[in-house]
């Protein structure tokens, strides 16, 4: 028998400083707050970010250390409409691009890889 | 101005063993295969699999040591509509579970963690 999933509900990113990915998630690559959440007692705060029908989920713990290595759970991909606007864009703000242009791909796909506020590895697609 | 994101396209895994992974994600967890690719010059090969309306995307690399710790990208969350049930059958299947029995968590959501075949943390969420 099989799990019966129903869908991928999140992707959780550990963040450092709540306040400065959301400056990032937010201000930067334009996501919309879904929702905010403290949790004294697991030291914890939180917030959703919807993509899409997708989501983000950004986490801070009071004392955890932020992994300084890629996990198996390797990096997430955000589709652009214009992925040279959207580097130009990115790179006039200042983030780290590990791809300053854009790489294609098969299928006439182009793609790019960046980092987050954390060095989270996160990948631009934009397709035909 | 901000970068335009269409939506979350997909979450990526890197595995050691595809034909493994495969194994548990579609044998176990009932995902559906939507793609696989073998890219020989770039020395890997992957896997797209469907999740509701999100994708995860399984990638096995010729040379590149798999993770042993959690990166900044920590966790993918999957939505099942029976999470009791779905940790028996998990536990039956000889999956590491993090958690035995789900924890309840605010609004009546219930949680529990699990590690795939590379370490890789899941989380299954109960809504209700």
């Amino acid at each position: 028998m099989e799990v019966n999933i129903e869908r991928l509900d999140h992707v959780a990113i550990q963040v450092r400083d709540l306040e400065r990915s959301l400056g990032f998630y937010m201000g930067t690559l334009g996501l919309r707050l879904q929702e905010r959440t403290e949790v004294p007692e697991r030291r914890l705060k939180k917030a959703l970010l919807a993509v899409g029908l997708g989501r983000i989920e950004l986490i801070e713990y009071e004392n955890r250390p932020i992994p300084t290595a890629d996990g198996p759970v390797a990096h997430i991909a955000l589709e652009v409409q214009d992925i040279e606007e959207a580097l130009a864009e990115l790179s006039k703000e200042g983030v780290s691009l590990e791809d300053q242009k854009p790489r294609e791909i098969g299928g006439d796909m182009k793609i790019a890889f960046l980092r987050g506020p954390d060095q989270e590895l996160i990948e631009l697609v934009e397709k035909p």
